[in-house]
Parts: C-alpha cells; sequence; structure tokens
C-alpha cells in the first residue's frame, strides 16, 4: 500500500492471468488460446496497415464492426468494438451497472467478474450452479442490478441452451444481461439470434479464441444501438482510440475468411471430442465440453499435484485453488500432437500402462 | 439517454477528438501526428511480431519497458505502458484521484481532463493560465485531490521550465503531480529528470507524437515504483492484455532507434521556427510553441471562418471554440512542403499579396 494510491487502488483486488511463459518448449495448454495460427490473410493485412502507422486509427472502427456485422448478420450499430474482450466487459460493467445493486454471476464462473465488481463498487451475488455445474436459469431472476455470466462457462465448458438464456432475460426485463461468448463458436448456438427480441441483451465476443488473435486484442459486443451506445459513450470518455491500426485490419481480415474459420474450428471440435474419450480411457472424469478447453478430474490423484507433475514435464494446464473445483484441471485443446503429448505425459506420471 | 444505462454513463460528457479523415487528398494538420513514418526497424519488428499472434502477449510488456527504460536513464520498474497515453491518463485518475477530493488544472489544457474526471466523480478546479498563457504555478500548491497538467502545455505549446514544475511538486508533497509530456520531446527538459527527487512525481508521455506512432497506440508513465505498482494494480484489475504483440514489438523498435527519432525531431523542430516566422510575416500572433503545433491568433480574422476556409482547401487544423482561445487556430508542424501549402492557402484567404 502506498499513501498515493486511491481508494480504488486500494480495494481492487487484481485478477491473475495463466501464466505466460515466453519459451517455445513448452505445451501451452493453459490459456485456451487456438492451435492454429490466424487465418493467412491477417498478416498481409496488418503488413499493408504497418504503413500507415503514424496517423491515429480510426476512433469508430467502421470497416471492422462492418466485417463483424456481416458475419452476424447484424448492423454495423449493434456492433462494438474493443482493445480485448476484457475491456469490453469492463466497460460494460462502467455503462451498465450501478454501485449499491447487486448483479448476479454464477459461484463458479470467469474470475474477472468479482475483481470489475470490486473495482467499481458493483456489489455482487454470486449464483451456485447446481452440482452438475449446470446453470440453475431460476435463480437469476429480478437480479438488482442486472446479471453477467459465460455462456459456456467457463472453466466448465459446459453450454446453456438458449431457452435457459431466454429465461433469464425474460426474468429481468429491465436490467442489463451479458452473455460473455468468449467460447461460442465452439458450442451451440449464440444469444446473438436473440438480439432482436431483448432490447436488455448484450453479447460480448472475443477474437483470442476461435480466431487466433489472442495477440492482437479485439474483443466485441453485440446488442441493440442503445446498449452500443451506452458502451461507446463509455469508450470516448476513456480512450478515444482503443484498438491500434494493425489490430482493426488484422482482425477485419479473419472476419472476412469465414472458410478458414470454419476449418480450423471443426479441428479443434474433433480433436475435443477423441480426447474426451482418451481422458475417459484413462480414469478421468470430464465436464461435457462446448469449448476449447475440457474441465477434468481424476479421482485418485490430487490435482494440483498432477498439474506441477505436468508443468515439470514442460506441458501447461490450469489448476484453480477454489471450493468445488480444486480437484479440476482446465486442460485446452491443442493439436493432435500436443493432445498426444499430453495423454503419454499422464500415463506416466499415473502409471498407467 | 436509455433506461440501461449506468449513473456513469447518464453523467459523462465524452471528449470528441479531432477528425479523422479517411481520406489521402486532405493537408492534416488537426491532430498533431508526426508528418515522418516511424522508425524504420518499427516494420520489421511488426511483421515479425506477427507469427506470434495466436498467443496472449506479455501481460507485463518486460521487453518493452526495458527499452523505455533503458531510453530514460531508468529502472524497468519506474516504467509503466499502455493502451496510448489516454488510456495512462486514465489509470492514473483510477489509480490516484479520489471522489470528493478535487484535483486541480489549468483552465486552458488538454480537455480529456474534465472528461476523465466527470467519468470517476473526482471534483476538479481549473486554474486559470496567466494572460500571456503561462503557468501560475503558485496556484496550483497544496491540491486537495492533486494536480495534472501537460508540459508543453496543450493547445498552446507553452513550455514551463523546470524550476516552475519543481515548484508544483513541493506545494504538494502529499498528493500525485501528474506531468503529461506527450510533447516534450519537441521542448526543454522533462520532468523525468526529477523521479528521483519526488515520490509524488507521475510523468506520461506518448509514442503518438515524437516516435510517429499514433497508429499504434502506446503510451508510457515514469515514477518511483510505488507509483507504478498503483497503476499496475488498476490495469490488472481492469484488462490484464492492454498492449498487443504488435504495439509491444513496434514501439520498442522505435526506442531501439535513437538517431531516426533525433533526425525527426530535429527537423520538426526546425520547421517549427521557420513556420513561426512566416506566420509572423503574414501578420499572425503565434504563442511560443515548445511542441510540434503552433497555436497562433489572426488580429482581423474570425478563427473559426479561417479554419473553415482552409478545411474547404482541404487543409485540416483545429479550432477550439472555447472562452479565451476561441480566436486561435492550433497548427500541426507538418513537413516543409506542406506548411509552404498552407501558407499559400493563408495568403489567398487572407488576400495577401
Amino acid at each position: 500500500m502506498s499513501r498515493f494510491w486511491s481508494e480504488m487502488a486500494r480495494r481492487t483486488e487484481p485478477y491473475v492471468p495463466g501464466e505466460q511463459l515466453n519459451r517455445t518448449d513448452i505445451i501451452k495448454l493453459n490459456t485456451n488460446e487456438n492451435p492454429y495460427p490466424p487465418a493467412p490473410g491477417v498478416t498481409e493485412a496488418i503488413r499493408e496497415a504497418a504503413q500507415g502507422l503514424r496517423l491515429y486509427p480510426s476512433p469508430t472502427a467502421d470497416s471492422l464492426r462492418q466485417a463483424i456485422a456481416e458475419t452476424e448478420g447484424l448492423k454495423p450499430e449493434q456492433v462494438f468494438t474493443a482493445n480485448g474482450s476484457d475491456e469490453v466487459l469492463a466497460f460494460s460493467f462502467m455503462a451498465f451497472f450501478n454501485p449499491g445493486k447487486a448483479i448476479r454471476f454464477p459461484d463458479i464462473t470467469y474470475s474477472f467478474y468479482p475483481v470489475y465488481s470490486n473495482l467499481f463498487g458493483v456489489p455482487f451475488e454470486e449464483v451456485p450452479l447446481r452440482d452438475d455445474f449446470t446453470l440453475d436459469t431460476e435463480a437469476f431472476s429480478e437480479a438488482d442490478g442486472g446479471v453477467i455470466l459465460p455462456n459456456p462457462n467457463a472453466p466448465t465448458g459446459i453450454y446453456e441452451p438458449l431457452d435457459g438464456i431466454r429465461r433469464i432475460l425474460q426474468g429481468n426485463p429491465d436490467r442489463v444481461v451479458i452473455i460473455d461468448e468468449a467460447y461460442i463458436d465452439f458450442a451451440g448456438p449464440s444469444a446473438a439470434t436473440l438480439i432482436s427480441e431483448f432490447d436488455n441483451l448484450l453479447v460480448v465476443r472475443t477474437t483470442s479464441k476461435s480466431r487466433s488473435l489472442a495477440g492482437l486484442r479485439v474483443g466485441y459486443a453485440l446488442g441493440q444501438p442503445e446498449l452500443i451506445e451506452g458502451l461507446v459513450r463509455i469508450k470516448d470518455s476513456f480512450n478515444s482510440y482503443t484498438t491500434d491500426r494493425l489490430a482493426q485490419a488484422g482482425a477485419e481480415a479473419a472476419f472476412r475468411d469465414a472458410a478458414y474459420f470454419e476449418e480450423t474450428t471443426a479441428k479443434i471440435i474433433a480433436t475435443r471430442g477423441r480426447s474426451v474419450m482418451r481422458l475417459a480411457e484413462l480414469g478421468f472424469t470430464v465436464l461435457p465440453s462446448s469449448a476449447n478447453f475440457l474441465f477434468c478430474t481424476y479421482p485418485e490423484a490430487d490435482a494440483g499435484v498432477l498439474y506441477a507433475d505436468l508443468k515439470s514435464r514442460n506441458i501447461l494446464v490450469r489448476h484453480f485453488g477454489k471450493p468445488r473445483i480444486k480437484d479440476y484441471l482446465r486442460i485446452t485443446v491443442g493439436t493432435e500432437e500436443e493432445m498426444d503429448k499430453l495423454f503419454r505425459a499422464l500415463e506416466e506420471i499415473l502409471e498407467i500402462k
């Protein structure tokens, strides 16, 4: 603590991201990055945009928003872009949630939500997931300040069908419901299809997972224009130019290549299916995943020890030492080859022949 | 207003950036961009970094902070980086200023400061510049909540020598004093030389002006480690990865090329000197500029009309319709050729032979 820190800086409990080791000898299955590179056109688009770096970027990112709108079957005024979906989420807390009005999110969920709540002084209630880690959608009705939840949920990977999302939206007609769809492209239908029906729905997305652009920092939100305008007001009061020229150009190129997106997403989904079977054969219990990661537990081993054993073999996965999920590991779906190495390492560690 | 907007979204009055026209036929002297491209190594560094886009960037930007520290003769723990200096400023308001404690800044200054104040509920007092637009440094003593000011000031371009900055720092030993040095590389010595002496000093910088990287969005702050830690706490509670891989690599390359930086900065300063003389010959009164722009007034013409006349000739400058400065135009120092075109246009408009 420094005597110069504000109340906000004192009260906050910063988010701790997964380890980002700057090493190439490691199999990195800990932060749900895509194992495949971005669409081939991305590099060329970036090279071209790099010619204009002396000039400010477009503060409204029109061209990128147009590409996203076309991809989603929406209008550009229903699209907001920012510096990664974490920034979109931070702006959303600022634009739609209030001090003194408690919002609700699941007890097991993205651990940045309580951080934003503390930062901006927004109280929160944690709604327990059911024993099987599915959402108790009724329990989100009539939330005082609003609702935020990921679908598929993180770190469980469980997808809530749109009927459940619809119930939550109907239960909160006067509050914003934020559906954080970081992993939706590996799952079922998106809540974006409900936007025309619900003016209280904000869908948040990222290019970090299914578009292979974690290093470029582009997130976006979809919703009716009055919610998008609220986000624009906050952005324009915080940082006029949140996405740089290269990020706008690179992300646009990724959205323009639907075929590559579908091909790589399908590959990850196929590897996920095989990996679930392999883990089950090894004796793991794996939650049904609709994301690019698997959340699993091995009854006879301590998950923290397993995490450390894998790390000593240069395989990085994620372990959250939290109630209800301390026996679980979250494993990103990598390439087939990476997953084979993981399975061999697990066989050795667990002494399975 | 939407019923879904938070109190924060309702009360804010967003900043309006200078026009960013997506046209190549225009002489753009309105947002103080550098007329020269970034250092030659920047493009190559970006091309290389683009190979790793599927992976998250370093959340701590170690390599970039090291390059800045070496450039400034500081340690990496005295350097903070973020997504443009506007984000650094926003984080600084969050980290060091409090609701209920009034901060002070000049009445004529960067117009984003009152926006941040309103956004975060920080009250403020505007300290009038003297009639000649210089700082009344005594008037900043014992500010309740802290001080923020640009040096050189914007949009006047006037540089306050370090003696004056020192007085402000001494007058506020228990409050943070933020010196926003967006334009310092075109001016005299930096307050960064006072960091070892003052634990209440935060110096904010940008790569958008002297490093020709407006399109890349990299700003930074310099100060003693406890202030830098305060900024890191806020960043890690807001967005873990605020500078993307390409921004980190590109900005680092810019800092590694001191010769190019000195050459382009010297060219701009030389053009500035010639432009001041030319404008004076045309009958303008020009404030003494230590920035890459000129703040000037023409006694017999309405500045708003002059702005519009120039725009109709495809020359974009900036006019602020505010008290005390409504008769002034802010003109970015472009290339020699661009400035010649500006002077010819002014001769035509003002009917000077």
